[in-house]
């Protein structure tokens, strides 16, 4: 994935509407149909689209997953084979959308944003990676589309094929719904990973305030700006759905939902916490970054003031005048010693009243 | 309790609505039953509770109290007992939740945020102490969770068994309310101890900017921003109780429950007003160590320029070359030191007229 | 009062909703009434509070105004005697609540922030001091409490007795509109005196911006992020009065109370205006402080720049290398001398070019 | 006018709503009567109030102005001729109002903030002048009023006798458009102004970063709070003319109003976005000052270190010992030179490298 | 275009509504006329604007492009031929106006705002350019209006021209919205451009903190504030439109300019993004600096402490006294360099200790 903190696919300026952008990195797609009822369960590849709609039975759930958008006749052909309208189309491929709920006729289109902590062996310099997945919900079947291959939706297949739970005995808003609570669960470690980052950070600030924490600092608190931005909209396009504004998802499901949106509430609001947070953090590396300016110049001003007078006393006695009556005195030179102790301890002394040595 | 400023007890990604996730920390429930009306009252361990509703009598209020959730089956008991819907168990025990208000059929969840201050031995960072106290109020009875055990709610308990003021004449709603206003009275002294620390602070960072004092604030400042974050959506919940969205709030009660809004507002007000101070005591500290730096500046600078150049001068005549004239006339030592002399108080006066010295 | 910036009277935790807390320093409960109509006028203090009634006549506005809190059982007799709710007694008592204004059956509860400068003699560290009054409004009377004495309502006292204008022939609706009107107009010279002060500031910070300043700046903006939390919900207070959220309040008054809501809002404005300017006098500070360093830094580089090569070239001729040939020459002392001052000019005219010294 | 960013005239704490507070500095009242219809026009001084109202006549407009305010008694005259209610007076008065529109009966006022430029030659410290101009409009006439003389309003006065345009043919409600309108074109030349003013002082910020610019960029962003705290009601107070709140304001005029409104959207938005400027120019000051003191002390660093170590190396063979072999060896002399040349090229080397010398 | 973050073209104060105010720099104005059905396309200049009206057939689509405004004449008679209401004519001409929708009469005017990238030759300060366009709406026709000459639109033309998709068959509405879309999308390109600086700034700022960058920096945001302020606004014109507020919309339409809205929203919340991750570099910056500081005082304070001891102690035996014995001993010299030596060692592991050599 890209360096980039914002990089949307979008289409050449003032092309048709509908107009899919596929990203080259994005590999070809692979379509999955999932088909149960309480009493069986099917899930196999699917190679021919045309003769998908025949794997359609009556009282049977349908769940058809598309990773990868690398084909775009494969696209258009999910396109037509479902009747998907062209603008829901590109609100699927021409990703990052914000994270939303649209309804186009029979179909409803729910935008989610997926969020994950990137492999640790990742050396990018971002560490959390987003990824929109997009439901598109109707009255018998569920399509999931995901840009890249990802195995986060596998637990709600497991779930369906272990066949506990509720989730064989309820409709497609329920099947929805557990992949949208699936996705919007994923965000709880990612904060758990960056609040430890920002912890771990924060000792650093204090103790070792060098370019390279503050370049990581920077980094994180840009990290933080998007992941709210995010997460946040994820609120208004689940309440959206709480509300009761579709009539494709059930009072019954509505409940679920309302727990969901919880959750988006909770991590929107930490994920504000931290960056504001974050944004603390940087005030206090500068004023750490002050604090150990402060120390060197005591050290050096306390050098600099013991000695210099010191030195320039030396400085007089070193000079060659013919009369210069002090150099023959008996005891000039210890006498110089003792003008120079007293010199040496009033500045301590000084120095330690303004709290420059021995304190602090 | 961890050093997280955040840590939320998630289920697995993608698990089953409803699953519990226990602390490992969190210990044994302890159930214990209250049982009260106008004329009696009667307050007992609940051992077996399976025969937990056989002790509940008409004409009785009812207040089960839950602490620890460190066995699943025993929390998996008290839902089916009193048929908690899946979600709300799980909102009980997978702590922190928002503060919020959630009707489930004939059951309204009340989650409440618990603040108080630790113990002044605990040697933890953050002095603050949060914990959920859950709520389930019903027709004839009420339930409370606590993650931990504690005597927070000791006081309710007392005005139950005093028998003195209204509280064994009211229903469920008022036992409710009573729950829910002694844990929001708790705000006050912790905003209080809160606000100590901040007084307290603002003398040491302009007397005494040292880097201890920095991370202090700092931990301050973070702890102000999830006292907010806690105490702020509480308003709400307890506003929707007030509104009269439910219909187990009587109309009586919630006068008394317009009190307790009133509370969340002002401690919810006070908290923000502390965040703001302690984010403006950051800018005061960064100040106040540029200030010391620039009179630290100020001694070298005063020290330097007075003796660098005399130093010069006593060097100039500590060359050895064969033709210097000056070496040999009869008054060039005392007349150098005349004009050290003016050098030197020439320079007193510009720094003085400077304020680098005697004043400021 | 005290030093603290937010300090509130609570009751123990737990209390029974209308436990009085009264603080140690509010003297004894003075009471008094004021019996007028358009025709006559009387002004008395009331000793038996009992036989307080009895003087209450048809056709005649009673205002009974309670200074002092400090003897429960006169407080809980008032309580009594006009039969207060258990809850607008406390909010009355425990001061402070947030401004508002809360209905109870035919009494309106006004709680109004007032703002006062304290006296210039009070060496105390905040210069603003707040009181709560609150008045309570029914058919016939009107009661205002304050836990200190105080003269604040003295002008109203005076315009009643005067007879002159419109308030004898009025209701106890204009009567409270004329007291609550009589504390927001105490706001202005408040607001004047604070931006008097960071006026006054605003040279020093830039003159002089000496730790003295940086406390007192902190100080005022705290001051000021108070007076706004204080200033703020009395506009919300004041429009539930003016919208007609109650019936006791006439329409002629709602004009009347309009206004009182213009200056609610033009101080909390202007507030709000103030504490703006104060932080951005904190980053004005930081400036100024760092400028000054920059200015000392200058005065040292200046100096060491200068004298630091020629002591090195005056030290070379100090050596005492027996073969060191330019000791011997003629013109060596002279020529050396005019190597220093082309070496002193070049670096005063680098100086110069930077700005370092003679401009800026 | 004064230096203060808010000063208000405003009434003595409890008094009689209705109190007229006038300045000292404001001049004698001045009357002056326009009477138009589309056939005539009629400009005249008015000297007699009480003979004002024979000038009316049927089918004509009439546009009274009032400029000053510096006798009581002509104003309450006005008052009592027109019938203003004594708090619309009051408001008239008493200036700063907010911007506002307010309905007594029949009249409506309407409060403008006028924001003007000051003439270049006015020494005082805040460039922006503003004043008050109050409307008051009633179903034949339109009062203006405003404390200082001014010509703002000449334009209008222009437009009307030359009878170009629909002016004269249209009601008072049109004139009271053509005033606000006139009043809220004017805030484009001093956005003007001090956008220019801004940007110079970007300039000036980066490169010289003297105490004076601090002093000037202080007052200007306090302007800006202060011009934005004007302009920014006066938003809602032209839209609830536009929307339709009073029926004095016909439907035709109402799409006039919504241009007004446009204009005070966009004023604000500008100005919003100067002081947002303004503030981040503060940080560049600091930054900026930063940057200078690091250029300080790197030649002050530069300098140091390459001439300490010198100096003591000459500082050693400058001693008096009896025993110092090197004092006589034949070369030692340039050896010494020798090694301090390389030290010199490797102290410039390192500094080179670090990019304190040659280049940044 | 003018260096100017905002300029606009404003009346002269007072001015008549409806007055054109036209920038010298606009050229003179090229209209052109595209007539199309689902059968039939013609694009042809418009030399005669009386005859203008004869071009227009029934069930032919209307779209007339004018661009540039510098003949006051034609522009208003482009107002006279097709009855466009002066106000409207003035939003149109005196730009910049806020994006809005306005309806006058039977026609609706829609303003967007265009943002682009500058050509990178354009050596001026800043690289976005705006400019507004104006869309008239009416029953059968378009209008577009440009300030200046531009190939934005030629997508749409192309688009209609070819044939291909449904721009053909659809109504005036759908054009309006292909103009809007297609001015929306270019904001896209911007984003990029400003967010690649942005990144390309933030390694600049850590690495090498110099006043250019600064400047920069400062223009950067400076922009993004303007970016925002320019693009926001659009999100609520845009949603009107949506709203069904308009006849002139229809439902089929308002499906696509929900998708144009949904981008509107993206691109405000990723300009406002931009903004708050370029004050936070501010930030970033200044730490820099003081990091840069920190690192040159170290070496200053290193050099210095090492060296003035040891220059002192060389001074002192330099001195020509008679009586110092030191002076004859026969290890003096090499004693004193070793005292020498263990006084560097000794500082140099209290440095090394410090973090200030050797690492760090």
């Amino acid at each position: 994935m890209s360096q980039k903190i914002f990089k949307k696919r979008h289409t050449r300026i003032g092309a048709r509407p509908g107009t899919l952008v596929i990203s080259k990195q994005s590999p070809r797609p692979v379509v999955r149909g999932i088909f149960y009822n309480p009493e069986s369960f099917e899930d196999q590849p699917i190679e021919d689209l045309d003769r998908l709609t025949e794997a359609f039975k009556k009282e049977t759930i349908a769940w058809i997953d598309v990773q990868g958008f690398g084909d775009r006749s494969v696209m258009n052909k999910v396109g037509s084979v479902f009747g998907l309208h062209p603008l829901l189309l590109e609100d699927v491929v021409n990703v990052p959308q914000r994270p939303k709920t649209e309804l186009y006729d029979d179909q409803l289109l729910i935008v989610v944003r997926m969020v994950r902590l990137k492999d640790p062996e990742d050396q990018s310099r971002y560490r959390v990676d987003m990824e929109q997945v997009s439901i598109v919900l109707a009255e018998n079947y569920v399509i999931t589309f995901q840009e890249r291959y990802g195995d986060i939706l596998d637990p709600v297949r497991k779930r369906i094929k272990g066949g506990k739970g509720i989730i064989r005995h309820r409709g497609t808003d329920y099947l929805a719904y557990a992949i949208a609570d699936t996705i919007v669960d994923g965000y709880y470690p990612v904060l758990e990973g960056v609040g430890n980052d920002l912890e771990a950070m924060e000792d650093e600030v204090i103790r070792n305030p060098s370019p390279e924490v503050l370049g990581e600092l920077n980094t994180l608190k840009n990290q933080l700006i998007n992941l709210r931005r995010a997460v946040w909209p994820q609120r208004e396009a689940v309440n959206s759905l709480v509300r009761g504004d579709y009539a494709l998802i059930g009072e019954d499901v509505r409940v679920f939902l309302r727990d969901t949106h919880d959750h988006c509430i909770q991590t929107s609001e930490v994920a504000e916490m931290y960056r504001e947070m974050a944004t603390g953090l940087m005030n206090t590396y500068l004023s750490s970054v002050a604090n150990r300016t402060n120390d060197v110049m005591k050290v050096l001003t306390v050098m600099a003031s013991l000695f210099i007078p010191l030195t320039f006393m030396a400085g007089i006695y070193g000079m060659n005048f013919e009369h210069m009556p002090e150099l023959h005195y008996r005891y000039s030179y210890p006498l110089l010693w003792a003008v120079m102790t007293v010199t040496t301890v009033g500045m301590l002394i000084f120095f330690w009243r303004k709290g420059w040595i021995g304190r602090g």
